[in-house]
């Protein structure tokens, strides 16, 4: 104990406001957790304290397990990991298996691995003609592409082509309502941030695209889900939860759902609406997968006509994921407030890779590489349908389009347990679960078949299972 | 008044059970302002009551100036943008003089509108052979490179060569350290994100670049400012502050200062590291204009050896802004945190742009470019100089290296008036109040002089600040 035990200004001993100070630091964040302390010689000369008094401080914080020292390296803050780290474990193989699992492990894994649970096709699927020609292109072109940044609003021949395209599909739409950004995800995170204050609540379908999960408690969200059926949302539910929750916002995809591959029926597209009419709620439908469909199925941005709903999309998916480019559709008056926070946030997206896509997307091959994808894909997915129900693995529906399959494994396994083991043989699954808000699909697994053609993943896969059961 | 004044279940009639539904959806934001009300029909279904209910309801909440009607158009949300629209007016001409003007006049503007004010350099003055070559490289090379997501630190030969960079400025680092971004810009959003919660106080430079308060604000952190002097801020009113403030972190610059163009003191960024540790602040030290030095300047980095210290840089300046690509170099301990928010956010950097930036890095004729740049940009900075001050406008001081003079007009002048004025004669200026967060920079400018060599630029100088006088 501290002999002098004068009353500091918060009422307690000298010791008690050293504790106090450190306390009110960590508690502000301004020492975060795995913080280093300040020296005990430079805290005293601050409190305008003795060493020792900050010494026998320290101790008693350590003790209750406030701080911990190392030998020889001071004191650092224990405790939880700040809010903002969305898990502890990064992508080592025992982390668990959270939102960020797949993304972490698919993305980190080098080229040996099988990756039958990731969300790309593999490079020899991309357009490599146009995407080749494009950088020959800009590599004679004007130093300006090379070397500026974009307008904010982004490439206007690229946003007057995108208007074009969205117009095929129904969503009339002007290309200075058409943003770009540097990504589908991008988009979405830009749009959170502009509609989405910390604690407001959002809905997801369940089961959804495993990042929205993870993006949404970036933004402090409060995360709702909605039971998806193989026509889109459960309406009945849906209608239900708006009452009960009051959700913000809504974030789907229409054309092809991720995970599922459903589509979203007509019927469904129009009540879903009706219901966001009346509740007021805003929706962000996320197309990225537009470029796959045979048949156009009902975007909620046509039927709406860009009023609560807005429309992003991408070319990670049918182009390149490494020209980051993507857009955001929406009402005329959320424009200005959109660039705003995108400059405020990122400056400018990339003017090269908005080029490159512009060319890609012009050049005559990129058409029929898209149709000759769709066959390929349709193709790969009965095969790959087949060879999975062979071993039991049963496709939940038949998707019309895309490289996602929705399977349900035998009774009795649980398919975070057949990943863990599949990643041990260098295989990178999708297990249920990261897609599910509600922990209900711990039987299911999401198959991209453009991934899954190797015999190896179906040998392993029989091989876990057996052993599992 | 409706007859049938029964009591709703908030105690009044049923046409305040509609009015208090309306402001409760307004209130939780979900009807947005700008948003367009349910038609009168589909709330009165939804709210079980009769049209001339609502009709009522909404006619009173249009008179108490809640909500606001467009003949034929129905009824839309009145009020104050939503918090996260930085400004109201976009880039038009007549938007206030905020933090975002002068990166909406530079970005939106033709080639034909002259920017001394903007923060980038021509076209003509980056490395046009070295990015040529490495697209043309990139054109013939591995289709992964085209197509494929990056891993999520960045592609590994880049932080290799970023961590021998960062050795040469004293700054001990390895590349797993290092995690690549989609820009400077993007690295600082990404470390917010990581260190702030709402409402947590920041502090920065005053003056400093304009978007920290822009993308501070958008973050809804408390911005505080130090003065800055010749030498790095004021320490004395430094050590105050975090006294008085308990800011979490320090956002600067330590080589070469924007807008000043001022370098930090050995002695200065000793003291304010001493002052930084007793307080437990974090710093982000922003280097993108590394590449300008002539001799090296102390980094606050290298003095704390990445302890409390955080590193990020881009290329936007001295190699392209349309290739986008940044980097943090931080604590280990917090790179997992970090990798993940940033694959929830924008799920992986452009590996094309950081592919293409480590080419051109790599590339022979980058740094003997860098070199002529330097003498160029000295050459330029002393013309430059001259010819302000022939006519009035006085640099701060003159910089060791970089683009930037901090100039004072003649007394009784307001810069934000000469701005405007020089904008209606097509030319974008940078008027110091944007970057001072206490508005004490009114009589400042920032000149870009690689962008101010044109004599259109002076004679519209001359002529606006003779007329405002």
């Amino acid at each position: 104990m501290d002999g002098l035990s004068v009353a500091s200004a918060g009422g307690g001993t000298r010791i008690e406001g050293v504790m106090a100070a450190i306390s009110d630091r960590i508690a502000t964040r301004s020492l975060m957790p795995g913080a280093r302390l300040p020296s005990v010689r430079s805290f005293a000369k601050t409190m305008q304290v003795s060493v020792s008094t900050v010494v026998e401080a320290y101790e008693r914080l350590a003790a209750e397990g406030t701080i911990r020292s190392r030998p020889g390296a001071g004191f650092y803050v224990c405790g939880p990991l700040p809010p903002l780290s969305l898990s502890e474990t990064g992508a080592r193989s025992d982390r668990n298996v959270d939102p960020l699992w797949i993304s972490r492990q698919s993305l980190e894994v080098g080229d040996d691995v099988l990756k039958p649970g990731c969300g790309w096709l593999p490079p020899s699927w991309l357009p490599q003609a146009a995407l080749r020609r494009a950088m020959r292109t800009l590599a004679r072109g004007d130093m300006a592409a090379l070397a500026n940044y974009g307008t904010p609003l982004g490439l206007p021949p690229l946003r007057q082509l995108l208007a074009r395209r969205l117009g095929e599909h129904g969503i009339t739409v002007s290309p200075d309502q058409i943003l770009l950004t540097e990504s589908g995800t991008q988009a979405i995170d830009l749009l959170c941030r502009f509609l989405l204050e910390p604690g407001n609540t959002v809905l997801v379908d369940d089961p959804c695209y495993f990042n929205f999960h993870a993006l949404l408690r970036a933004h402090r969200a409060n995360v709702v889900s909605v039971p998806f059926t193989p026509t889109g949302p459960d309406v009945e539910l849906f209608g239900q939860i708006l009452e009960r929750h009051k959700p913000r916002l809504y974030i789907t995809n229409s054309a092809i759902h991720n995970p599922t591959g459903a589509t979203l029926s007509p019927v469904t597209a129009h009540r879903l609406l009706k219901l966001a009419d009346a509740a007021g709620l805003t929706i962000i439908e996320d197309d990225i997968f537009a470029d796959f469909e045979d048949v156009p199925a009902p975007r909620l941005a046509a039927y709406d006509g860009l009023d609560r709903v807005i429309h992003i999309g991408s070319f990670s998916k049918t182009l390149s994921a490494s020209v980051r480019c993507g857009f955001i559709a929406a009402r005329r008056d959320w424009i200005d407030g959109l660039v705003d926070l995108k400059v405020a946030s990122s400056f400018s997206c990339g003017q090269l890779s908005a080029e490159l896509v512009h060319l890609a997307l012009k050049d005559g091959s990129y058409r029929r590489h898209v149709e000759a994808l769709r066959v390929r894909l349709a193709k790969t997915m009965a095969e790959v349908s087949t060879r999975l129900e062979a071993i039991g693995i049963v496709p939940w529906l038949k998707p019309r389009a895309g490289m996602f399959l929705w399977c349900r494994l035998p009774e009795g396994l649980d398919a975070a347990d057949v990943a863990r083991a599949c990643l041990a043989e260098g295989i990178v699954l999708a297990p249920g679960n990261v897609f599910s808000l509600s922990d209900t699909a711990g039987r299911f697994m999401r198959f991209n078949v453009a991934q899954s053609t190797d015999p190896r993943i179906f040998q392993a896969l029989e091989a876990s299972m057996r052993k599992l059961r």
